[in-house]
């Protein structure tokens, strides 16, 4: 388990699609609860999957339980016990000592790209690349949780 | 994963109470998710802790996927996740063949004793050990879930 504290920004559609990344992974994530102080979600990858806990938001802070499980109880998992989904691919770039997560959405979501880094504390000092934008951290519409059910294309 | 199939009675607590059992196992079940097709379940033993998902029942068989986490990840879970709780002591028992599991509750449940056997096939052949007597695999105030939010004491 740990304490997740997680930043989250906005990505320049362009200044990204110029960018030189590496080979993105595509995820495919479910909810089998999803409530303001408890998420429960099943993630699925080319190579892996994951049951997932997470805890209500205090800031940019929420606790997390991770457990890996056979892909293929992933999958059966995701079609029988998730209410909602997303599907995105996501690119993982190292960048002045930390990883930049960035998530290129797809299906209902597509169009929204967003990143995202790990930090030890809340206060933890980082740099952004330059295709890093605007924080959205505390606006609960990002969440994957929240995309899973109101997603992007439906905004505004 | 598999498909549990399981049949589940109730025990003579006279003829239970003479049986010379062997130690019994506290565990401690909270549920994170309870709705007719989908169970989501931390159990927290003395020396283990799972989360399990089931799925609906159809007659005596339902779905299941049972992960092993770290115990002390399991006793957070049980605190941050659970909306509801029971408490039981599980007493696993041979017989002829099959292994009886012999709940028996405490708390608000307690006076209910119930002993489950689960089976490789709907129509498995099994022989009863004398404190076990009537059959009760569909009436749903049984399951652990439901007896989480509507325990024993309320009944009648």
């Amino acid at each position: 388990m740990g304490i997740e504290i997680e930043r989250k920004f906005l990505v320049d559609h362009i200044k990204w699609a110029a960018f030189n990344k590496p080979e993105g992974n595509v995820y495919r994530q479910g909810y089998i609860l999803s409530d303001v102080s408890r998420t429960v979600r099943i993630r699925v990858t080319n190579k892996s999957a994951f049951i997932t806990l997470k805890g209500g938001t205090t800031g940019i802070s929420r606790s997390e339980f991770e457990y890996e499980i056979p892909i293929a109880e992933g999958i059966e998992i995701l079609k029988g016990f998730a209410v909602s989904s997303i599907e995105k691919v996501r690119y993982n770039i190292p960048y002045k000592g930390h990883t930049w997560e960035v998530d290129v959405f797809e299906g209902d979501n597509a169009g929204l790209i967003v990143a995202e880094i790990e930090l030890q504390s809340e206060e933890a000092i980082f740099e952004k690349p330059d295709w890093v934008t605007k924080e959205v951290s505390e606006d609960g519409r990002y969440t994957n949780a929240s995309l899973s059910v109101n997603p992007f294309k439906n905004w505004n």
